[in-house]
């Protein structure tokens, strides 16, 4: 736990580190086979981490959950990548990067953090999904359990955090989003007690929106076709995470772990020049996913 | 050929388009099997391109051979991230991304341009080798082919560019060399013809810089240990040109095809989470070449 912070900095601490721990328990639980292996680790200028990383399950080829707290000063080289003039900073956060085995199974990303810099205090965090060969019912339901957290809350959430989420998962150079979205939302400061309950919900809410999609197509039979364009995908994932992602950039940048920084990175990844599906293939129907989408409206 | 550029920018752009041709065919030679398929594009505001690409070749997994030539206006999102104010620019250039199959190969990248900017102009080229089992008659080669090539035309230019070239390719977060290093130069403008005489020089180098390394390796028995091994460092080749590359940053900023810009990175990679060679195996061994060396003095 840190020292010398204040009420806001440590509840949120000892959350991320709890909620951490329920996921694991989850995730394991989800697995059915894969463990997780926790790896502390201590930060230079202040704070660390404890990485946990699955290898090899029967549903994850890997899955990573991270949790953080670091503190300290942004020396110039991270100010330069930041921006702004205020160099004390204080960031706690919870990350997970599911990567399964199947390719009929999306790949899950979420994080949740609160960050303080000078006097300043804040909440980020959000969920995407990452589905190779996507289902209606699979990204119906995955944003339809988002938007009920979020209607919770505050009605304008969903559609902002939604939109936000749309517009940040983009490959500029790709013309189109990493999967099909979710919600991504930063700068939550209404009041510290109800931004505190609502990235609770979230991270709680998590399991619900991955696990019935997990389920539903873990047993999915595929073979080599399925297993190559998966890997095409992840290329593109890899791509998004190093090109664009801020929280790999403010990682680096700020002296993180470099391994656990990366732990968001598939466990193996394909690039093919000029790939192109075969109009009218499953490959070719999964783009048309990519593209911002109304997934929770009763005609959508 | 581009209208409307003077007789630099012509020339070289020339140079460039005859360069890929021989480089095409000499590394075709060097294959004895793959052929490269070349796809021509055009870049919306100026220029375009030839992509060459051969694949599943006896020796190369895959090689690229680039050339381009560009020209037109910044935008606002490509003068942000490579600074100055004037906006009207020409570039023209060739660039090798060679990836063999046999993890005793090395990687080869080299890269020739040269560049206006307003009213300036300068070349900027350089080449360097990432071997995954480095061999030291490999490394004491490869530079030695570049000290006398660059000796050919000033004495200081070696040390210098050597230099430039540990410092470029340089993972920050992961305290490492992208290899063992090379030449790196730009902004090389004292007289166009001596100029252009240098870089023609270093071009026609490259194929007596590489072939005899993958000739002698290329035959090397392998298995499953060295493959997962070349995959691992292939990702740190990702992980280099995806950060830090200028040139890529560069290409996908201005809107450069993004197929062509990309053709850079390997077939395949792999990523394992803290991943650690058994101490005193060759794959540890291979570590203590990704930091600077003197691979040129009698003593080296």
């Amino acid at each position: 736990m840190s020292e010398n912070h204040g009420v806001q900095a440590r509840s949120a601490q000892a959350w991320v580190e709890q909620t951490q721990s329920d996921l694991i328990a989850l995730f394991e639980a989800l697995d059915g086979s894969g463990q997780f292996a926790r790896d502390a680790w201590r930060r230079q200028g202040g704070g660390g981490g404890v990485t946990a990383i699955l290898t090899d399950g029967a549903l994850f080829e890997r899955a990573g959950v991270n949790s953080s707290a670091v503190w300290g000063e942004f020396d110039d080289a991270a100010l330069a990548k930041i921006g702004g003039e205020e160099r004390r900073f204080f960031a706690t956060g919870v990350s997970v990067v599911l990567h399964p085995r199947n390719p009929f199974v999306p790949t899950l990303h979420a994080n949740f953090r609160y960050f303080e810099r000078g006097g300043e205090w804040w909440f980020g965090g959000g969920s995407d999904l990452t589905p190779y060969y996507p289902y209606d019912d699979d990204c119906r339901h995955f944003h339809s359990i988002w938007k009920s957290v979020c209607d919770r809350h505050d009605a304008a959430y969903y559609p902002h955090f939604k939109r936000w989420c749309d517009e940040y998962f983009y490959l500029q150079h790709r013309g189109e989003m990493r999967g099909i979205g979710g919600i991504f939302f930063d700068y939550v400061r209404t009041e510290f007690a109800r931004d505190f309950a609502f990235v609770r919900d979230c991270a709680e809410a998590l399991i619900h929106a991955y696990a019935p999609i997990a389920e539903r197509r873990r047993g999915e039979p595929h073979g080599d076709r399925e297993r190559a364009f998966q890997l095409i995908r992840r290329g593109r994932y890899v791509e998004f995470n190093l090109i664009y992602d801020r929280g790999t950039a403010f990682g680096l940048a700020t002296g993180g772990r470099t391994e656990s920084v990366l732990m968001s990175l598939p466990p193996l990844a394909r690039w093919e020049y000029s790939y192109e599906p075969d109009p009218g293939s499953k490959e070719a129907q999964a783009r048309a996913y990519l593209q911002p989408r109304d997934w929770v409206s009763p005609e959508a």
